[in-house]
């Protein structure tokens, strides 16, 4: 049946779009990215589970649990109260279990120099455990470099956030593009984006979406949701972020597992196929 | 005599500006500016040191070391490769002794709620010993709201990121005034900015300035570098900000000393009691 209102904007590009598994064999998709679109394919998964707590027992947990469902665990191990090298050590291993990869969520931000070592050093060492990280543009290129300079030996990848799901937020117009074109600019590291929406035509780039709930609303600071439907077939995005909405559930798993069927159900109307 | 070239641009509005003294008495100024104007007054220093190291113990020796000469220590602990609960106790305790204010540059980049739990929380407890944390303004004012919810009843400030020092940045234009502008709406918690230059003419505002040596110049990751007596006396800024012209100097207490005249100078010669 056609439940699309006239209103609503129709699936993008509908089969015109690669599937997840051509894009991860293009030539020129950085390694990690590829890696993630195949993960994606064998799992049916588009989901990745914001890990946002503060006990790292309970993090492991969730890991371990949810791990079937998701292709990606987004942490912040600076929330942690009780972080240890033991920790991340796990984490590694439970994402090797479950085949998912882990973003540590840390917003790099910084001049080249300093994120070098934020990156490398410290107590968290991110760079060690963490296959994914994510920077914002605005301190421009030259924190690619510090990143990459450290990550790219490590075959380590990079998001760039080019939208943020925040009300008022900065990323926008002029801003976008920018990131976009830095991230062009810089793809041997950088392989996609947070984003609201595709804002590269590349196939190459993946972009992620954070900000998704079932429901659409906010929180009272400023966070804005969509649902997994409108991300992934109307605004093409490619990974659904989701955190409260599995966290806040009542039965997390079962709220993991509705989330990556509605999420992986939305790709496949993108891509023409679904029975709907 | 006159130095100052014809294409130079004087000192901004010579004679019509408050001391730090004055400004640190405004009925509305954040009571922790107006801590740092008294200090700066009394220790005649706008230096802030960028203590980039990754020992605590060294990074201890330093702020004992170069205490009385700076209103400011700027730190990472994230860089730091042996962080513990003791190393900010200590640090508090020679911030009394050398009367000196504390700043975690950790630049905050997250929604409100994540960004409340980083500066609490986490292995760091930043909002515990840092009296000034600095957030790009990027999120949006939720990331405003959740720092504040942490900060604001421990007295804390926070100084929004407006412009950087490093090349291709994209805090330029709109972007910037958009920070004013978020500044000024949240002034009970925003002290001021880091910026190249003043960008608000309320003088409750500091302006505080990295990317600092006393030769123009930069690094290969995109710093770029300017003078003390460029940016006090002709960009308009309060503090100057210096890391590798001090950390990497053969002797370490001499140039900040150094930085310390030179910044002091050039503050004199704004107020127009220079005897250049």
């Amino acid at each position: 049946g056609s439940g699309v209102s006239a209103t609503k904007k129709p699936c993008i590009e509908q089969n015109q779009e690669l599937s997840y598994a051509d894009r991860a064999k293009l030539p020129n998709v950085h390694p990690l990215a590829s890696k993630l679109l195949k993960i994606m394919e064998e799992k049916q998964s588009n989901l990745c589970v914001s890990a946002d707590v503060t006990g790292s027992e309970e993090l492991l947990q969730l890991a371990d649990s949810l791990g079937p469902k998701i292709c990606l665990l987004k942490t912040h191990v600076d929330i942690l109260k009780d972080y240890t090298a033991g920790f991340s050590q796990k984490l590694q291993t439970l994402a090797e279990t479950h085949n998912f990869l882990i973003f540590e969520d840390r917003k790099f931000a910084d001049i080249g120099n300093t994120v070098k070592h934020q990156y490398e050093g410290g107590l968290y060492q991110i760079s060690s455990w963490s296959h994914i990280v994510n920077a914002h543009a605005v301190p421009g290129p030259g924190l690619l470099k510090g990143l990459s300079a450290v990550g790219k030996p490590l075959g380590r990848g990079c998001l760039l956030i080019a939208q943020m799901s925040s009300e008022g937020s900065l990323a926008t117009g002029e801003y976008t593009k920018a990131v976009v074109k830095m991230a062009e600019e810089q793809s041997d590291f950088v392989m996609g984006f947070i984003c609201g929406s595709k804002i590269s035509m590349r196939p190459e780039f993946i972009h992620m979406t954070p900000g998704v709930q079932m429901q659409v609303g906010g929180d009272v600071l400023g966070q804005q949701y969509t649902t997994p439907e409108e991300i992934i077939c109307s605004k093409g995005s490619d990974v659904i972020i989701v955190g409260r909405g599995v966290l806040e559930a009542p039965d997390r798993l079962k709220a993991a597992e509705s989330y990556r069927k509605s999420g992986w159900d939305a790709y496949k109307k993108r891509m023409g196929q679904s029975d709907q």
